[in-house]
């Protein structure tokens, strides 16, 4: 099937950013403020540049048709329909702090949805990958299937974000708050990793705002697969970033958005 | 040496906690709220009481003299002067929600002041521990000596804390807002692997509050024994918890109390 020779490019994608950003990690690093002048920090590595230099040229070899989006590189446009949405570390913040929250984000978009979705985490060895036909975690424990947990209320939710201010403007951090202090209990410092714990059952409510493509198309399948819905704070697809919702739960959804729509 | 005898019998100490725990973790557990009818969530497992159970039998059987202080079971009083103040699960909320930043923290207390530290990561199998020798990592990778960074001010630091409002009534959270907003980073959800992070050199700052004995005993010997420094928001000792300030560097300290000490 075309899907499975997808899923083992994928997996090869994954497998060549780990090799090259495994070596950056807890190591004393150049770190380059891609944010300055403006308001907000925002590092980028050679890890980043590399792993995706690495990911690129594995598409612009096998698959030339296929077109490319990624976080540090911009696009490169394609003639297959395709396109490779890629961000190699999301969660620099985390990686440049020896946290394991980040990790590599590659989809695949078909008519412009994704329909393949791996979170990889080359440090933990922990890699998940979703397509239609289910979602997965590959890791030194074996494979087992995603599924996230019931969960009927926000009041019995544990919501996880990425941080409470940084990446809300001022009606999104009190829209954030008043979910939180409904929910049973919030983390932050979440990052892609928090999809990953949402797919697995054991957080209910991922909460983000400012999403690039590249930060959700990956993480849409996964959740998806796994029985949760990812959509934007009006329930509406968020394909393009911005405000965004996971839920494990469709009634946990529904009653996080009423907070969220404002 | 006595303190070698120590140091071995603490690692026995984390070994046992360790079995106990690893196999509850992202499993399906029961969770009690032991905050019940108060205003915050206080989640405690099974996890947490067998594993201080078997801390607290080794410690009988082999070390009849010395005293106790566990989170979960409280006080026994000992004989030697000596204390062993542990928290089998530090990061409950963290644990039951699939992530790795919880720890087992283990003290050994002599005449008032910890002279022996231990967290213990089970899952990720990396154990920091710490006499006034100095402070090592043992993971898979083998074993390092633990050293923090250097950081010449607020403005070049990473800033860590678990949660920005849940542990901080509202005078605290103006203060760690003020120095969050002067920092280059702030991170949340760190529990007490962020002390960990802070002695590998790769956060400068760790500032919480509503602190218990056992929250940060185990963690000052690690962090001084980097070279770091762990103080109230006074610049004063801590042994008994509440408002803390751990820095990797004393210029970043005393500039950081400056927005603390109010």
């Amino acid at each position: 099937m075309a899907i499975d020779d997808d899923i083992a490019f994928a997996n090869r994608l994954a497998d060549a950013a780990g090799e090259v950003i495994r070596p950056y990690f807890r190591r004393k690093i150049d770190i380059v403020d891609k944010g300055r002048g403006e308001a907000m920090f925002d590092p980028v590595t050679e890890a980043d540049k590399r792993a995706e230099e690495a990911i690129r040229a594995l598409i612009k070899r096998e698959r030339p048709d296929d077109g490319i989006l990624g976080e540090e590189y911009g696009e490169h446009e394609g003639s297959s329909g395709r396109v490779w949405v890629i961000d190699p570390v999301d969660g620099t913040r985390a990686f440049i702090t020896g946290q394991t929250q980040w990790g590599t984000l590659i989809a695949l978009n078909e008519g412009g949805s994704p329909v393949l979705g791996v979170l990889d985490q080359p440090v933990l060895r922990e890699r998940f990958i979703a397509t239609a036909a289910g979602a997965f975690l590959h890791s030194a424990e074996g494979k087992i299937r995603l599924g996230t947990r019931a969960c009927a209320s926000v009041a019995e939710a544990v919501l996880m974000s990425t941080h409470p201010w940084n990446y809300f403007d001022e009606s999104e951090q009190l829209a954030f708050r008043a979910l939180s202090q409904t929910c049973l209990l919030t983390r932050f410092g979440g990052d892609c990793y928090a999809y990953g714990l949402l797919a697995m059952g054991f957080v209910d409510l991922v909460v983000e705002a400012r999403l690039k493509p590249w930060d959700i198309q990956a993480l849409i399948p996964i959740v998806e697969a796994s029985g949760g819905v990812v959509t934007d704070w009006r329930g509406q697809p968020c394909f393009e970033g911005g405000r965004v919702i996971a839920a494990g739960d469709k009634r946990a959804h529904a009653a996080a958005l009423k907070f969220l729509a404002g």
